[in-house]
């Protein structure tokens, strides 16, 4: 199996951040098998959605109303809202699978591979990419 | 890897669709390995869980009270609703990972396999099957 | 692929059990590869999240107040709440895939792959674990 990390930076605001570049490299010179990708952060999850035509604002609103900021969490370590951010992963898994055939992902047209990180005490993410090939 | 496409018709209404009988065909010549499903929309997603006893029908209630039809969504392409299609995915992935022995899913006694899609517009869905052996 | 069943028994109340030591021990003896953790419950799912500093608590709250215990669910069997138990698993799915290098699975520091089960009608619970080598 080959894997490597790649780095993301959020820049210190909640992000719906598009992977699918990177994801399209580390597959590109593969031939068919199973792309992992793998968040290993307590606090951030993977999404494929369409991005682009607004619904990356419309995840992190809806994230906002199904677990508000300001919820009676029992985790309150860092800033508010921190433990919110710990709860997310359970919602929108740290975890995705995804079949490549010939090198290329086998997404369909509108879907990107997103990393949903609602977390501003952590600005610098990882992002682990594994293919086993089959 | 072992890899096809399969189509689902939706019928023009929110659905459950069980996807259980075709992963089954789809596996039931192989070994041992993972069994990879993947739905290559952005509107749709997966679900493991009962048919037949209602919770279909809850399942598509829940994401209504979750994800109104008309909720304040920027992504406003399409039918009403349409900007909730799109955030499904981020709740229910469109991506499932089933583990499979000498041929059988290894599914419990109450799971099946579903496709959840609450898009009018696109009636015509493809599910994609993939099997590594291992 | 190597497969095995861990049993788990919840105590007869909500729970986040946490599996990790299962996991690691599982896949110390193992190479690089993906692990494969699936629970064959319709009832019960698997969530990455942080324990031991109220999250599993706070995850428990949140599920009750998406989806409440005397909600309006089609599927009556069982004990009052057991509708509800029922479509936790589209939002907290019952499969993960993790990836392992050299018998270490990569998680982060603060993530721990726990059982998230609110069912309280069956306390045995099985797990599958798998390890697809590559």
């Amino acid at each position: 199996m080959r894997s490597e990390i790649i780095q993301v930076n959020t820049g210190g605001r909640a992000r719906v951040c598009d992977l699918t570049p990177d994801c399209e490299r580390f597959v590109s010179d593969a031939s068919d098998g199973l792309l992992s990708v793998f968040v290993p952060h307590a606090t951030a999850g993977l999404a494929v959605i369409e991005t682009g035509a607004g619904s990356d604002g419309d995840l992190l609103h809806l994230l906002d109303g199904l677990a508000p900021l300001d919820g009676p969490w029992k985790h309150r370590h860092g800033s508010p809202g921190h433990g919110r951010d710990h709860v997310l992963p359970a919602l929108v898994s740290p975890s995705l699978t995804v079949p490549v055939l010939a090198g290329r992902m086998q997404l369909g047209t509108w879907q990107s591979i997103c990393l949903v990180d609602t977390n501003l005490d952590n600005l610098d993410r990882q992002v682990r990419l594994s293919f086993l090939a089959g």
